[in-house]
């Protein structure tokens, strides 16, 4: 394997900058990470679960951060879930020890597994047919492993001398609810279907330790946990405006945000642009499919206060731009060229994918308390 | 500034593996560049601009690639358009000495600007505001600087000290056209807009050496470039689904491709599932405001061969669903566990984001030739 031979450098790189203490310094676009509206969000979830005999299992893909997830336990590892073995293995080289990978996993994938398995982090991985089932049997017999498998299928697993440690669902369905009543219910049945699934089997003589369930949504809002052991759950930890639009956070409780700058005007059209495109914010326009559409997203000052009903209404690549809601150019405010707003998004996970790092802030204050890296990639 | 103590690794990162030397070995996701597609490609936007006497300046925002950009000029550096002055950056550390940074530049990044230029690159800035050119003048009297400007706008400029290099324009309508007869027709408009409004300048005493047109659409079929001096173009270099949908290329000239593998079934449903979800394809829906909707893009095989019909209809964060574009679940080729795919993008600037390097193929042939790396962030 080679690439192709490049020129040498003819032109010096530039020397690094100190870094930046307050937002107002920071090159534009940049991802803030509003650090007590995080800590609120953590406390809610907490205080919803803590009526509950369950463990919770957070999901780290939503900030990939290392100091976000530590937030969550107060500061040690915890039990997590991953969405890629990037994470997983990201995660276990800071001290985590207990990972859920909760992707159905493949044979190909098994000795990364069991190479984390073998350096004492406790994976458990999903399954959710009979032939990844005999697929994970035979590559554990030609690795001599031994896996913690959940899924609905037991027999083949059984017969195949693999752990089965139990039965997971995920409520997606949670994301289309339109009320508080709806998540409820949601929730109400994605505990009833799957204690159901988790005393079938153990009618039938499995084991049946584990019974996961997880989304934000019903995480949040569940009344009744009985039978479940573990509670997954994301996004809730930064919050968004399509979590906003299932009445399950407000958007002064978005953590998260892009700091942009205003780079011009259209005034006949009532647009101002800024230097935050869709490769800051994503293209994720998750609203979109809700009653009330936010565009890429809703603008606040450099402070985080709303400026009312001001959006981005379109994005190109590197530039956005915002207008009224209502499209009235009279009654978009002419920011001046220069200043710099904030945009809530509409996926957090989207969003924090398209940054490295997050420049924590807390509440209104401006100043840089931190600067939290972000794993990527597979 | 301080960051929060993380602990200390209580495992080790896993050694290395060797690098895979072939498609089949790479862990997917993954980001195909089929190398033969894209010399074709380029081919194709020499074979019509070398009919006309202008420089190509092309747009280095799709590939961010060092390797990709020198095989646009056989090899070696040549004039680029940058969307960030990251890549201004990093382009000018690898040997390119004359960049356009193709959005309209603020006060603030005027000494990053002027900085590059102190290092011997041509800096060329865009402003479309009186505001903007009087910002300019400012800061650029604080630097000591003088910056070469393409804009509409003169007379400020003028009296500020700075140089008006010229007049640009980008034929963003060319991506809403339906077929190619219209995309000739934004190319005339494009062209004759800019030419116009040169003249005007020359009329009242400014010099005006670059007329600056660019899209790829119009770049590949415009056929009358008379006073124009320079032509953009970023996403002809890949192709994508967005491009074909436009009539500009065929599918099967997308040199950009996600390696993926599947991971599961729905039978029921006519899924199948690979572990390729919206992180590594992107939340880009270009083509859902086209005639032919693609969903999350078209599956080929391993070799680039088209599945007829089989598409992403659907993405969760890291598995995405392919089914026949019926939706009729007996049409829909149940591709086994642990085999691979590749879907072509809708928007290869945006997919290519979500990754950090290119592997690159030839042709149908699975082995990987070299790993281009991307340029990212801000």
């Amino acid at each position: 394997m080679s690439t192709l031979q490049t020129p040498v450098a003819t032109t010096a790189v530039l020397p690094p900058r100190a870094p930046a203490t307050s937002l107002a310094q920071l090159d534009t676009p940049a991802l803030v990470l509003d650090r007590l509206r995080m800590e609120r969000n953590i406390a809610a979830m907490r205080a919803n679960l803590g009526r509950f005999d369950v463990t919770f299992r957070p999901h780290v893909k939503t900030s990939k951060s290392i100091d976000a997830v530590l937030a969550l336990f107060g500061g040690q590892p915890g039990p997590i879930t991953v969405s890629t073995l990037k994470e997983a293995d990201h995660f276990a080289a800071h001290g985590f020890t207990d990972i859920l990978y909760a992707v159905g996993v493949i044979p190909a994938k098994l000795e990364h597994v069991a190479r984390l398995a073998g350096r004492g982090v406790k994976m458990t991985v999903l399954l959710d047919s009979p032939e990844a089932a005999r697929g994970l049997c035979e590559r554990a017999a030609a690795l001599g492993a031994r896996f913690d498998v959940l899924l609905e299928i037991a027999a083949i697993l059984a017969a195949g001398g693999q752990n089965l440690a139990g039965v997971l669902t995920h409520a997606g369905d949670s994301y289309n609810c339109r009320s508080i009543a709806a998540i409820k219910l949601a929730a109400l049945q994605e505990r009833d279907a799957v204690v159901l699934c988790a005393s079938r089997l153990r009618a039938a003589g499995f084991s049946c330790a584990t019974v996961s369930i997880g989304s934000t949504p019903t995480a949040l809002f569940a009344d009744n946990l009985d039978g479940v052991t573990e509670v997954r759950a994301g996004v809730f930890v930064f919050g968004d405006l399509v979590m906003a639009g299932l009445g399950v956070c407000t958007p002064d409780q978005v953590a998260l945000s892009v700091l942009a700058t205003v780079i011009g005007h259209q005034k006949e059209k009532g647009w101002v642009l800024v230097d935050a495109g869709w490769m800051a914010m994503s293209r994720d326009r998750g609203t979109s499919r809700q009653p009330v559409d936010q565009g890429y997203g809703l603008v606040t000052d450099l402070h985080g206060a709303p400026i009312a009903d001001l959006m981005m209404i379109d994005a190109n690549q590197e530039h956005g731009i915002l207008a009224h809601r209502s499209r009235d150019p009279l009654k978009t405010p002419m920011l001046p060229v220069g200043s710099m707003v904030r945009i809530l998004p509409n996926h957090a996970c989207a969003t924090g994918a398209q940054h490295g790092a997050y420049q924590v802030v807390r509440g209104a204050d401006t100043a840089i308390e931190a600067v939290w890296q972000r794993s990527g990639g597979w």
